[in-house]
């Protein structure tokens, strides 16, 4: 148990004692407060205004009025909004309620912003493969910006033509950390991997012909790297990776 | 029909219309005639000789004294032999009764040779990306060597390090033919094929960490891979990939 | 690196000692010449001419209008153009812009013919099971034919009925190079490669019954084909084999 | 209901009616009587007589003293015994108690013939595609003999070679059931299919390199044969394959 | 090769001795003869007499136009036509041109009876598991009466309530060959394999919850059957089952 | 939170207020309440004596030293001890430090019993389809007596003999709960759910032919079982399903 | 045989005896007897009385005029009835014919009351992860509460905010058996299986991104669950969950 | 192109116009400043030094020797050795050379330190579920302090005991990144995700009962994770995750 708590529980078990807080008051405090030390009421408000990740709508199977309802329960409370996976339909809903909702179109983001983002010096690099694949490059680099990251992107690098990566070295290289973003074979994570001495998350996407597996082809790909520290996140997943190249980046800009 | 055995045959009817063959004599010409035709005996007897791919032993599963029997068959009608996958045992065993039998460690195959290795000038290249994929690599050498051609071999050349790739560019552009394995990631044909305007064929190797699946991801990374034209071999069998090489090796010189 | 670089460096430089290139201007066409040499660059330009292969577009998920414009660009600097797996609905709108652009409509491609093909002797062979196989196989054949080849198209040869192979050996013998396409239990490249002594490309299709998943049925029998040589590429994928076999008769035929 | 067991029904009440048999000896009777009725008990003794295939015993997992014991007490109701998957050490154990046992090394049986076999004229044609194969078409041919086939081996027949197949056309016209046996692309069954007019029964088997995932690559051929028709059993299942054409056989014999 | 073939043999290589036929002629008659000894043309005319199997049209992909213009070609040689896997809006297509089509709902099935159905008195048993299994196992009901057999269908007999199986064992068992039909878990064929002692072909179907993976649940279940003897064919494939089971019930009934 | 907690705390507050426990004793004591109150210590000290299941040792990986050595830690505060998956190897050693523990060779368990087991009248009926699956049926047989349950057993009872099960049905309607234990087609849950309205675990087995992929098979199989609310544990758990069927059988037993 | 049956079989015995039935009456009546002894006639009419359980339509595939006669004749004999799986649509059609019938659009269940719900004390809890299983959860709660149970709902509980899950830790307590609905990871029911001592069906659900392979990743999860006696169901079976639990549960509360 | 080479360039360049460097010498500098500028010379040299990652041999497949040989090389250069998945026979050869080497027999790594590790003030907190995984997350916290990190252990603290995981939030909080291991269904990095703020490396191991597919259930649990931002590696792959965390943790207290 954290210090801060123990401190808590001895300063009110003292007012108990000094008779400044009956017994039936303390009872009530003491379950708020050991449910904090649990961690979780308070990471549901602490944690999301520390990370500057506070809560995050996926949009699919819901209507746009549901999460434009979800939009303005937590706009009250001053917080930013991102929801993902957005169709242009949903955001048309959106916008007539949030006028100042902004979409995405390329990433299927909806974002909505009530207080200034975080301002970190953390940089996030994102790569991507092939054309097709920006779509997912692109929620991983909005999700990162809304965390607070800057993010560069380097898209359509893919390994069929490496000077596209080399031409972007220095810029991968002032990265905190990277995206890498690759479907059909999923070699590119690799060929940056040997290129670059920074945390690499890798994403495989769904794109391609037949033996894909809808994604499974580049995500074991990526899994058996032969770079060590290549860490991957789930098929088509840009967002998972964006908030984990952010918390990486973000880690090392803080301390 | 070709037309070499359309001369035959009306060549063969007039003779009974001469009466210089009896119907019976010509019905058993025939027979044998038109089984030629189909390409079947042909084959067996022809295109080995032509293909310099006379006969090839599987080993395992077979004694020492029965590859040597074998062996024994093929080289009283001047044939060379080849045996794959066989074991330091299985040699042993031979090497008493064929004398001039010679083991390949790495690869893994028994040779005798009887007649001289046909001479073309067809060159293979072959690429392999880590230390284990060698004796898969060495198996497809000794094989398009003993098809005829001249083998490059570019070992321990994974993507991971670029630069042992680049080094060899010039020696892979002079080939008529490549054959790369890799396992892991499989990445190393699309980093090959972006580079270098020659027929591919890509060998997955069963090397590497779990979810490899004995070879399955870097099957599925060659089978995507972004680069057009690249063609794929089962796992591990650098045999097939060595007569595929030198076969196309081959055609070019021989033209 | 390779001798003709060498020599442009050396004169290069040479031209510096000799005050006729300023150190900046040669900075400059160091830079280009190195980039160069990594064989990124040049193969986006000569490559493209040289293997009659400048430029392909992969239809899907592309409006009529950027695949037109894609074309444009393309046509400006007089490459012949093609695209693949086209639908009516994209033909029709890039129809209104390149006039000269024609649909093949089995094989799903637009063509845009602004340079004369390459001329080659070589010759392809293209071989399919079934009808439903028939788009695959075309694919490969408008492919081959873009890159110079002359192609033999064998189409609804299943095994089931193999008296239909066996009619057209002839043609398929003299072919430098031959595509194999099956669906269901892909039997057929084992069953001509057991009777053709030529490099065989096998196609894999999602063609068929329940269990075929897809194309995997076929794919993993080819990959264990009994007949060595074979080599396969991913399930449905006829543009690839048809590159794979127009570079497999062109080397051929060059030399 | 059967008619026989009717008339049982009817007598037994009858005598009850008569007074010669009391109601309890009666309910006795009748719960026998009804067990049989739902043909279990009496398959376990009337089938097997009349199929030949009295009990089989699967040897893997028991010990040489136990396969011994199971056969004792077959012998000694007069029955046949068929030992599956035996190894010569089991065997070994069992020819100490039961000298008039026979092993065939191939297909790892070990037989008991106590009385004669059912005489008929059912002939199984067993075709089979690799020398690797033969123990699993033997493990057929065996099964199919101990029902009282006649059977016709037609071994090492692979598709890589079609005259071996062909050479048999006539022997396999006159079998009135085939099983066809084959590993790796397992193509076999359906160039069979193609040529002949009977029921087949195709067996895959678990031979081969890497990708054929130890049988599922010949199965997933077999299942999807473009030749309707013809059925499959399981991974190197020999002995169900003969029981099956074994039973086909027979009832064209037979009627 | 059959004698038939041998005798006809003789016979003309005779005439041209006598002088009743020139070698020209004989060449031909000798080309034609001989594709016929390998059964490829043979088969398309005659077996399709003898098995009542004429032609079979696989619908999916194909226009009514085209479906009705096969059946045209079929008609006019006096054949009897099915078409597989047809929808309502094929058959009102094809209905316009031929008048005497009908269509099987269930089966979605297209019959065109131009000469009198074969007639034998063979007998297949067609037993479904539950209502949704049946359209396949009507296909395959339609399928052997096409090829002449008499079908007695048991439907909706799962093994969830085993009195329904029990009620019909006689009729089973008067049957020559059983087809038997089952999604989710696949345990119809090993009960009624345990009951009855006749050839069972069983039938997965792509029936169920999630994880019966489009049929391969019951696939695998019919595969691993304790029971010995059973045959399975693809998923759904009712045709195939239809195919099988009339084989062998004629080849009983024929001899 | 639970109303016995909630006393504690007030009166423990009380205390504090009264000054007979000062503020830091207090401050201890809560500590110590609420990890209770998170259910986890106590659950792993009073939720093992209620259940009759205080800890299970999994053998392997572990030597027979450490067996013992966690084995005497229990046995010294009174517990009963279950060791699962031992070998006779591990027991040999285990038996020389604690003399009474017994092993069961079927189930492969070591027993240690210190207290008397609990009585309850709660009884599990078991049923297993073959003998190779009594290993995994007597694991949870031992299981389920260890926790309490008397145990009624009915081996060998697979579905290709009905009759098997029909004579026990009586027993196993007297049954609270049902393990029913197969492998290879994973029929007989289905069967024994169709004849009995008691809860059903079925335990799917590793055991049979290729295609059974380890257990995969049966698992399917159960999953998609015609009939509602049989439930299904992880391949060859015998273990959880003890475990479970002692549950379910101990709570209608107690209420 | 149960006593009852055999009490019966004595009587009717005697009563031939006693000449008050003749043998024939008596012959028809043991038939019906017997059937029924076996369990099948009658479970189709008894078991549904006792079990609240009386007849469950699965409406996909099923138009809503075919429900609605279904339901038609289900009603006319006093049964309560329930659809699962049905639209609104096909509600719509039913409504209009049974004005009683009641639609839950989470569940997508129609139900129509006739005869009371049994009443029991049974209480099951339900607990989802997300939002997104709610119609899984709710389809088992739907099931269970038709047949009598009491259902305690704790939806939107996932892992990572355990403190939803602590809180309502005295309410499963109180549960007699729990169903635990988890897509994605499916790790709910290893956290709910540590902290309460309740029978526990798990459900996988086929809700999440890419590689959940629709269920399967959390159906592996629930079946390799570390806390014993979890039992799972098939993806998305709430109905069988439901079953399950209510049987359970009711088992309890019953004795 | 960096800065620093562009100068270089220039500056080289210039000493040409000076006249103080030959064309030829120049182009031998330039040829190797550029292969410097792709980064894959430097990366070999310069890269281990910087990131305390100098080499790692992977022990399988090689011999005592062979490793004790590599070991020398490095060891030559000043370098510090990791060996990974070595057995303890390996590490008695290598011992006896290099008597400095020392063996984590859990983690089953040989280390031989040269110069001293470097110093950091990252922290890497690891956590494993149970006794088993101890291997993987020994490799990866070997890897991590070999990097320089600073490692707290947390081990055996599955979710089927929650407590375990609470009493170490604390510490786990404090570390920089932290490596989750887990076999079984992989549920432990959502519980701590849920928990803590902090980038979470997932390890699935092949841990476990027959369906955890040798890892992948927990591979799948853990990409499929309801918390986004965890990363995973490849199955058992300590190794990796180990320089993850090490990466990350280090950029960190960098900075």
């Amino acid at each position: 148990m954290g210090l801060y708590y123990r401190m808590n529980l001895i300063d009110l078990l003292h007012q108990i004692e000094k008779g400044s807080l009956s017994a039936a008051q303390a009872a009530k405090l003491i379950d708020e407060m050991y449910e904090r030390d649990l961690g979780f009421a308070r990471v549901d408000i602490d944690r999301h205004k520390r990370c500057g990740l506070p809560e995050v709508i996926y949009s699919p199977g819901k209507t746009g009025q549901q999460i434009a309802k979800i939009m303005s329960a937590m706009a009250q409370s001053g917080q930013n909004v991102l929801a993902t996976r957005a169709t242009p339909e949903q955001y048309k809903i959106v916008k007539k309620i949030h006028r100042k909702a902004s979409y995405n179109k390329l990433a299927r983001t909806i974002t909505l912003i009530k207080s200034r983002l975080p301002k970190t010096h953390a940089q996030v690099g994102i790569v991507c493969a092939g054309t097709s694949d920006i779509p997912v490059a692109e929620e991983a680099a909005v999700t990162a910006e809304f965390m607070g990251a800057r993010v560069e992107r380097i898209y359509d690098a893919g390994v069929a033509g490496l000077h596209r990566i080399f031409k972007h070295l220095p810029t991968l290289r002032e990265s905190h950390a990277l995206v890498v973003v690759a479907g059909m074979e999923g070699a590119l994570p690799s060929v940056v991997g040997g290129l670059i001495d920074r945390p690499i998350i890798a994403v495989p996407t769904s794109v391609g012909y037949g033996t894909t597996l809808k994604g499974f082809a580049p995500l074991l790909a990526m899994l058996n790297s032969c770079v060590p520290g290549i860490t991957v996140v789930n098929i088509d997943n840009g967002f998972s990776a964006g908030v984990a190249a952010a918390m990486i980046a973000r880690t090392e800009v803080r301390s």
